[in-house]
């Protein structure tokens, strides 16, 4: 499937209920790619709408939320992983409104959890996760090409509707980015590992060394560029990092054991005075295993 | 003391023991700052040496030792730290040749056990080290403006001469660096915490992660921009981290034992259901913590 027979696949209006860096990234890729379905959004400030709109990104500022999904054919949920959980509560629930044929997806860093909701409100519901983040956020920081050669994860469910699938595959490939399909907890597992464990080990760094003013005091005004690196996603938004915690949280666990294991062997290997060359081969492994790795 | 009047006060001839990414920086640096010293080079392989004299960043490649040092004012160590180390051994130790108003200085990332072993072989010691590092090395990464507006440690030691401090200085201001006179002591703590622990870390994060074959097939692809920020430093020389390490490896044990408390505290908190709320005041506290730091 190209671009162009990917967009002629997706519905003539498209709904998002969040528009900040992914949503607004979504569409602005599309109007990039020259599509013709017509973008309405909503957001409980309407600030992302509002700027959307304002930008050429989006047609429609949608102040109610039922009227806005009512005819649309592709509902995205762009909020992060605890407001997109919490639409799918009784109390909120929008879906009566949906079209019988419409079919609902997300961006949420995480899968199982918002995949158990969509299927407890029976929400024609296939999950996804384009992989294209960044430390900035909001509508002000998209752009079309954020997902272009990026993987999008594709979750189908036990509420997905028949052709849904195919259906956010086109949304992903009309972007430029690259569909993978998988199980749920696979991908928890997985973005556990390359993405929630990294953020709560830069935290980590900082409440360790930061946290010293007995240290910091002399070496803030020596930290380079890998101090820099290594604290980086610490300075992501704690808001976001709390709903993919708590929406993770046994993935992260279990990957934070492996890692303390792995600190621990370092700690034993300085302690009991390994010898330089015993240290470089610790180095050197790790060295050679990110060298294998599959190129990102 | 400004640029020039710091490059005149550096001696005729100045000495390099060791020739890859910071000397050859201190050599280019010296070059297009204007200084007319000498310069000469040293490095058991001579591979170097001859690179930065057919680029014109030297004057003269030593092929002896001794001869290389006996009429420079100056001789900076520019290895690693156990190659510094390995230097001031009296098996090896070329100062005999030294001239009597000579100054020797190193570039080493850790600093008390070369500056012990410096007072130890009697050499006229003023330790030094330009946090200026790079993942590339060797003489052909080297570049004349790698110092510039970085710190530059000096430090004082039992057989620095006098003088020996002022001509550091003027050495490190004549690159375009800010000098910071330290202790040892309190070089090693702060630069394992912001530099040697970081390192590990990103270490330990690849063997737990990428070591774990069952979450790594599925976790590759999906790795992006942070995965590669929290490894990068995990891609650096081994042998230059071994040396670091097993230099400063009680300092580095020291600051690993308190990253370990720090990833104990998230794993208790996602073990123990602590609420979104909680988990987001924990991130939103190293982000204040890392705002709230001196900017680099």
């Amino acid at each position: 499937m190209d671009r162009s027979a990917a967009l002629a696949k997706l519905p003539d209006r498209i709904c998002f209920l969040g528009l900040g860096l992914i949503g607004g990234s979504i569409a602005l890729g599309l109007r990039a790619a020259g599509s013709r379905a017509r973008l309405v959004a909503w957001t409980p400030s309407l600030a992302g709408p509002e700027a959307a709109l304002h930008a050429g990104a989006i047609d429609e500022v949608a102040v109610v939320l039922e009227a806005a999904i009512s005819d649309a054919g592709l509902v995205v949920l762009a909020g992060p992983p605890l407001d997109v959980v919490g639409l799918m509560g009784p109390a909120t629930a929008p879906w009566a409104a949906l079209a019988p044929d419409a079919v609902v997806t997300d961006v949420a860093s995480t899968k199982a959890v918002v995949m158990a909701a969509a299927a407890e409100a029976g929400v024609p519901f296939v999950g996804g996760h384009p992989m294209a983040g960044r430390e900035t956020s909001g509508f002000g920081a998209a752009t079309a090409d954020l997902f272009v050669d990026r993987p999008w994860v594709i979750v189908e469910g036990a509420t997905s509707p028949a052709g849904g699938v195919d259906l956010v595959e086109a949304l992903a490939v009309s972007l430029g980015a690259l569909p993978v399909r998988m199980a749920a907890d696979t991908h928890d597992e997985a973005v556990a590992a390359i993405s929630h464990l990294p953020m709560v080990a830069a935290a980590a760094l900082v409440d360790a060394v930061v946290g010293d003013p007995a240290i910091w005091g002399a070496a803030a005004p020596l930290a380079a560029s890998g101090w820099r690196d290594m604290t980086r996603l610490a300075r992501g938004d704690a808001d976001m990092g709390a709903g993919i915690l708590a929406t993770n949280r046994e993935a992260v666990a279990n990957q934070l054991r492996g890692y303390r294991t792995a600190i621990d062997a370092w700690i034993r290997a300085l302690e009991s005075g390994e010898a330089p060359d015993a240290l470089r081969s610790r180095l050197a492994a790790a060295r050679a295993a990110i060298d294998a790795a599959p190129k990102q």
